[in-house]
C-alpha cells in the first residue's frame, strides 16, 4: 500500500493531463451528431485499460458502445469488484453561460471546469488510475476487477441492462462499486444510501392546425400554451405536494432513514446560496434534505411553445411542449408514475385541444442495506483518504443501473462520490474539485485493499 | 375611368412581377439583421414611386425610414387623401413549415404564397398601381393624394406618430385609406369598422441562479417553469372569461354594433376548419365573431423556459418566458391593461421566484363613424370592383396607427382590405388572392374617382 500511495502522488499530474483528453471529446448521447464521439470516448477508455495491463473488449450494442475492462489475477479465493461508470454526457447547452467552453478543460480555484467531469468522466477515470497504481506498484491487484464503461448514462441506460443479463456470468461480482454521487460538503466523506428513480416525459398538446394570427383568431380557439400552461399548473397543491391522482400510494415513508436525516447537519442557507434562489421551497412538512432523499418530485424540465425569439410576435401556437419529469423514491414504479401523469394530463386538457404524450425514459429509485464489510471497507478507505468520518447521506438523483445491478447481480452496490454540491452537473459550468479527483484515486486504490481484507473467502 | 380600367387590365401581369420583387426582400422589422433589408425596401418603394411621377421623399426615423411620396397637382378644390400602408413584415419563422420558401413568392391555386403578400405589400402595392393606371391613363389623379409608407408596423410604429404629429401640415388630408384587413369571405367586398388595440408583455420568471440538476435540487426551490405556468393558469376562468381584475373594466358593450354582427351569417364550422382546431372554443355568452370584434382576449405568443432539445435533460431551469399579449376593445387603453397584467403576475407568483415584466408593444383599439361621403364613396368602388354589396365587418387585429390618425388628422379613415380569411398573416404560408390584389387595383382607382365626386368643396 505504501508503493501504491507513493506512485500515485507521482503521477497525478499526469493522471490529471490523460483525463483531460477524455474531458475534450464531446461525448453527448443524447445528440445523434455526437455518435462518433460518443464512440471515441469508448475507444479512448479501452486503449487507456490495455496499457494498465486489462483484458479490454468493447462492445456493441444497439446505441452507443459497452466497454469492458477486466484483471482476474487475484485468484479465486479473492473478491471480485465490479466497478461501473458512465462516459457519456449531457449537452453543454445553453453554451453562452460557460465561463469556458464546455469541452476544454480548465482549472480555475482547484476546481475542474468541463462537461462531464464530474459526471461522470473524472469519477470514472480515478478507478482506472487506482486500478494501474496497484498494477504499477505492485504488480498485482489485491482483488480481481471488472470495469464495465457505458455510453448512455445520460439517456437511460436502456442497453446496459440486457447487456448486463446476457453475460450475468462474466460479470458475476461480490460488490458493484460506483462513483457518480457527491458528497454532503467539502471535505466530508460521503457513502449514497439512496437514489431516486426517473420517470421522464415530453408532453405536446395541440391546438390549431398551424399558428394563427393572434388578432383574427384570437379569442376562437384554445391557445395551447395557456392550455398546457394550465395542465402544469394541476400538477402540484398550495403546499407543493404532487396533485396527480394516486403519485403517492407506492412512496415508502422511510421512517429508519427520516431518523439518520434528522442527525445530519444541512445547511439550509449554504444550499441556497448555492442554487442563488431567493428562497427554499417545497414539499410542505419535509426538510430539504428529505425533500431530495425520501420524497418525490414532479418538474418541468423544458417549455417550449410559438414565438420565442426577440421582439414580438403576435401568434397564436399551433403547438407547446413541455418535458416533465418526476424523480421517484422507493416503491414507485417509473412505469406506474408515467401512466398516472399521462392520464392526468389528458383528464385536465380543456375541450378544443389535442394531448399526446411520449415516455422519455425512466429509472428506478433506489434505497441501500447499509450493513456488511462492504461498507466497513468502504468507511475505511474513504476516513483515510479524507481523514474525518463518513457520513451516509440520500442522493436526489438518479442512476438506473443501481436497483437492477443488485437484483441481477445480487452483489451489493456501493455509491462512493466525490461530487461536490454546486458543481453544476447538468448545467453550464459543471465541475469537479481537484483535490477529490486526487483523493478519490487514493480511496479507490485503498478501497480494493480493504474489500480483499475483508471479504476474502 | 374607362381608359384607367383597360390600362390596369393590360398591365396586370407586370403588376404582379413588380409585387414579387418586393415580395423578395425580407423586410423583417422585428429583427435587427434585417434592418438592411427593411431599408431596401423602403427605396424599392420609393423608386417605383418616382417612376410613375410621384414626388418622393424618404425620411429617417429612430428606427427604420419612412417613405411620403406625393402628388398634389388635382388642385385645392378637390380633396386630399392619404393612403397608409406598410412595407415591413412579420418574422417568417418556423421556416420548416413554409411549404415554399417566405421570401421566394409562389402562386398555387390562385393564391400568392410569401411573407408579407397580404400582410400588407401586396394591399400597399395595390394603391400604387391604380395611381399609377390614373396618371398613364388619363395623365392626372382625380384626388390629390398623399401616399405614406412605414416600416414599422409589425413592431408597433413607435416612429410613425412623431413623424406624423411633425409633418401635421403637410399630411393634412380628407380621408385616411387604409388596406391592411380581410374580407369576411371570398367575393365578399369588406369595409371594416372596428380594430382590436394591443397590450404585448413579455414575462420573465426567474428562479435559481443558473439550471440545476433535476434531481440533486428538484424539491427545494421552485421550478421558474412551474411558476409561469401556475400565472398563466390564472389569467381565464372555466368560462374563458380572463380573470385579471379589472380588466373588463373600460370595456364598451357596443350593443348597436353587437345587433349588426348578429345580422350577419357567420359560418362557424368553416371558420373552425380554416383554424384546423378540433373545436371552436372561448369566452362564453358571445358568438365566434362577437369573440373576435368585440371583445377583448389574452393569449400566450410564446413560451420558452429549460432544455428543448432532441431527447431528455433533467435540468431545473433557471428562466421562463413567456411572450403574453392582450387584444382590446374600445375603450380599454394598452397602458392600463398592461399595468394590470403586470400587477397580476407579481400578485399570483409563487415565494422564491423574481418577476420581471417588459411592456413590449401597445397600440389603441378602435370602431369607425361609418357614416359620410368617405363610406358612400368606399361602397360605390367595392360593389363595383367585386359585383356585391358591401359588408361591414369587425376585425379582430389591430393597426395602431388607425385611431391616432384619425386624432391627429381629424380626419375619417377607412379600412378597405383585401385579405381573406385562412390568409396565414403572421404564420407561415402566408397568402393574398390573386384574384383580390386585381380587384383591389381596381377598387383602389374607382374610390379615388368617386371620392373626388363626392368630397370636392
Amino acid at each position: 500500500m505504501p508503493n501504491t500511495r507513493k506512485y500515485i502522488d507521482d503521477n497525478l499530474q499526469r493522471f490529471r493531463a490523460e483525463l483531460f483528453d477524455l474531458l475534450r471529446i464531446p461525448s453527448v448521447s443524447a445528440r445523434s451528431e455526437h455518435a462518433l464521439d460518443v464512440r471515441r470516448a469508448a475507444e479512448w477508455l479501452a486503449e487507456r485499460s490495455r496499457e494498465i495491463g486489462l483484458e479490454t473488449s468493447i462492445h456493441e450494442t444497439a446505441g452507443h458502445p459497452i466497454v469492458l475492462a477486466e484483471w482476474r489475477n487475484a485468484g479465486p479465493d479473492k473478491p471480485t469488484v465490479l466497478i461501473y461508470g458512465h462516459y457519456d454526457v449531457q449537452p453543454a447547452e445553453p453554451l453562452e453561460l460557460w465561463h469556458s467552453p464546455p469541452f476544454e478543460p480548465t482549472i480555475r480555484d482547484g476546481r475542474l471546469y468541463a462537461r462531464g467531469s464530474v459526471d461522470d468522466k473524472g469519477q470514472l477515470y480515478l478507478h482506472l488510475k487506482a486500478i494501474e497504481a496497484h498494477l504499477k506498484a505492485n504488480g498485482t491487484l489485491p482483488v480481481n476487477v471488472v470495469f464495465l464503461m457505458e455510453g448512455e448514462e445520460e439517456v437511460g441506460s436502456a442497453n446496459l441492462m440486457p447487456f448486463v443479463q446476457q453475460h450475468r456470468e462474466r460479470l458475476n461480482c461480490d460488490a458493484v462499486v460506483i462513483s457518480d454521487t457527491t458528497m454532503i460538503g467539502e471535505g466530508i466523506p460521503t457513502i449514497g444510501v439512496s437514489l431516486r428513480g426517473l420517470a421522464y416525459l415530453e408532453v405536446r398538446v395541440h391546438g390549431p392546425a398551424q399558428d394563427l394570427h393572434s388578432g383574427s383568431y384570437g379569442g376562437t380557439v384554445v391557445n395551447p400554451a395557456t392550455a398546457l400552461a394550465r395542465m402544469i399548473a394541476s400538477f402540484h397543491d398550495e403546499n407543493w405536494h404532487v396533485a396527480i391522482p394516486g403519485f403517492y400510494d407506492d412512496v415508502d415513508a422511510a421512517e429508519d432513514f427520516r431518523e439518520k436525516i434528522r442527525e445530519i447537519e444541512f445547511d439550509d442557507e449554504k444550499f441556497r446560496s448555492e442554487t442563488g434562489a431567493a428562497s427554499l421551497q417545497g414539499e410542505r412538512g419535509y426538510s430539504t434534505p428529505e425533500r431530495i432523499w425520501i420524497r418525490p418530485t414532479l418538474e418541468i424540465n423544458g417549455l417550449l411553445s410559438g414565438y420565442t425569439g426577440e421582439g414580438s410576435k403576435t401568434v397564436l401556437p399551433a403547438h407547446a411542449m413541455a418535458k416533465v419529469s418526476a424523480r421517484l423514491v422507493p416503491n414507485q414504479d417509473p412505469a406506474t408514475i408515467e401512466k398516472l401523469i399521462a392520464e392526468h394530463v389528458r383528464r385536465v386538457a380543456p375541450e378544443g385541444v389535442r394531448v399526446d404524450v411520449e415516455v422519455l425514459h425512466g429509472g428506478r429509485p433506489w434505497r441501500a442495506r447499509i450493513q456488511g464489510p462492504l461498507y466497513e471497507a468502504a468507511v475505511a478507505a474513504l476516513s483515510d483518504a479524507f481523514g474525518r468520518e463518513v457520513v451516509f447521506a440520500g442522493e436526489g438523483g438518479s442512476i438506473p443501473i443501481v436497483p437492477e445491478f443488485e437484483e441481477v447481480l445480487t452483489a451489493p452496490v456501493l455509491l462512493m462520490g466525490f461530487g461536490l454540491p454546486g458543481e453544476n452537473a447538468h448545467a453550464p459550468d459543471e465541475w469537479m474539485s481537484v483535490e477529490n479527483f486526487e483523493k478519490g484515486v487514493h480511496a479507490s486504490a485503498r478501497l480494493l485493499t480493504e474489500i480483499a481484507n475483508r471479504m476474502g473467502r
